[in-house]
């Protein structure tokens, strides 16, 4: 029997708050629990332990693995949010705001080690850990160079739309592939089933980003929990963004430019209202519509792949279909 | 047939130069190949293949290893000039000054991810890469530890000299011994070898700080390579400071808490010759130097116990002289 999301969300938190940091150094230590507590939706070690739980159904020795996906993440958050003067995390304080530059930078540092030190606990019953460090680590990698390509894209005016998409796989959509490949290795898959997962999430992965693009533009601020048009109050380069720029002709071109300048001396509704005109007016909700239903059949396409009984893929189908805003 | 010192860098040195980052994004591995070509002494890849050494005449395995650990203290380099603001490193521009601070950041990040990538290319050979693995993240863990202790230290005026000994032990003494211990692990030393090859390392580690730590006070500038009298410059709380505070009667402290008061208007020069006379004084050279051989002696033990044949032992033993400036 496989568990639903909230079951082993559950499980999650239990092991989380039974392994607080709480050491000494505490000035090396509290920024982590700090950042650790924020809450967050815990997507990442849930669906590590729902890979898991397609292929077993104990998924205690996958929890240190759990865990280290979140220390990651969170270690990327921390970081991220330095470079980016993000003064806040989930409406708290980010953690070098609470704390300062110098313990977000070396607390971030721990959590990446301490990552590995319960990524290596949860392969203790393997014989090899070598396929799981590898995937973690060429994930690592991929979050790091994704992130660089971010803030590259910032002062850049000619990024392309490929560039765009593997920027958002590599800084957040490799990630959750990894989660689940991780989760799988850990319960014994083969490395052939453990990549289809790998796939599926990865495929997820950049169809959530694309809908959660278009629901910052186009969605209703009391479901989507923000306010609507952040994106483009921030100048951010989102596909939406970069789809209409293709599209444009010369004179919405212009306006576009004109409304994204940095010295724009326009007020901020105006311009979210003036933009999501030109957005409607291309008809780019329904590109990027078109995109996300793309990768969402490429990530069931890998997921009905796998050979494990039907039964037991539904709490993932069910979770990636709350995931996309769907009641089905 | 072990090697000497100099042949084993000129080894590392060819691995270092073949394996270059120059990657893309540039922005995130152009200033990793910057900081792993600024140069430096190498002591600590070195000291890995020496200890390869001892036991197989093949150090080529190590090699990936030796990398891994030149590249975690580069990355730890790299984050401690963001974190004391330092303007220069080996006599160039630090990484966060000739980038920017992000740069620093993550360009670090990503290589603290690749020393676990190089290392695991190191374990090729071995049926299971988790005692060195192990090794690896308990001491990258005490690194961060000690870093953090530094900082709190710099506004405590309540340090003690175990508290002292303690964090240059964790920020700077553990990463050699864990060099040793990985060096000799990859070899296929037994793990009691290893552990006496870390003690020998730690220990080794320590004397050369305080023996850093004397000549920075009562060296020679033309052979010490610095400017003598820089710790009492930058109000260092050293060893030779905490001894001498603690040996120091109630005038000499006050004339001490002057001269290192942050808002004393002293002229540098007339406050080095008048802390070093204080501290000559006070026999703190002969303290420290009694420490420091109480140090070697401890590192010399532990070499002593290795089950190696002596003459595999001479080229770590000459090279211990030399780091402590003996021509014997």
């Amino acid at each position: 029997m496989t568990q639903s999301f909230d079951i082993l969300l559950e499980k999650f938190k239990t092991y989380l708050a039974a392994n607080p940091f709480e050491k000494e150094p505490i000035g090396l230590y509290q920024p982590v629990d700090y950042i650790l507590n924020l809450g967050g939706k815990r997507i990442r070690p849930v669906l590590l332990l729902m890979a898991a739980n397609l292929f077993t159904d104990d998924v205690e020795k996958s929890l240190p693995a759990a865990y280290a996906i979140e220390i990651f993440h969170c270690f990327s958050l921390v970081h991220d949010d330095i470079m980016d003067a993000a003064p806040l995390r989930r409406g708290k304080p980010s953690v070098h705001v609470k704390y300062s530059s110098n313990s977000g930078i070396l607390s971030g540092d721990v959590m990446l080690i301490h990552a590995y030190g319960y990524l290596l606990k949860s392969t203790l019953h393997l014989s090899d850990p070598r396929p799981v460090l590898n995937i973690f680590n060429r994930v690592a990698i991929e979050v790091c160079e994704g992130q660089q390509m971010d803030m590259d894209f910032e002062t850049r005016d000619d990024v392309t739309i490929p560039e765009y998409l593997k920027m958002i796989e590599l800084k957040t959509s490799v990630l959750i592939g990894g989660a689940l490949q991780v989760g799988a290795l850990i319960s014994g898959a083969a490395e052939a089933e453990a990549k289809l997962l790998a796939d599926f999430g990865k495929n997820i992965g950049l169809a959530f980003q694309l809908q959660d693009d278009i629901l910052d533009t186009f969605g209703d601020s009391a479901s989507f929990g923000k306010k609507i048009g952040g994106d483009i109050a921030q100048n951010k380069k989102t596909f939406l963004y970069l789809k209409a720029r293709e599209k444009a002709d010369a004179v919405t071109l212009a306006a576009l430019d004109r409304l994204y300048a940095t010295d724009a001396k326009i007020d901020e509704s105006e311009k979210i209202k003036t933009v999501t005109d030109i957005f409607a007016r291309l008809n780019i909700e329904e590109d990027t519509e078109l995109l996300k239903e793309n990768y969402l059949e490429k990530a069931f396409q890998a997921l009905n792949e796998l050979n494990v009984s039907d039964d037991r893929k539904d709490h993932l189908i069910t979770l990636s279909n709350k995931l996309m805003g769907r009641t089905v």
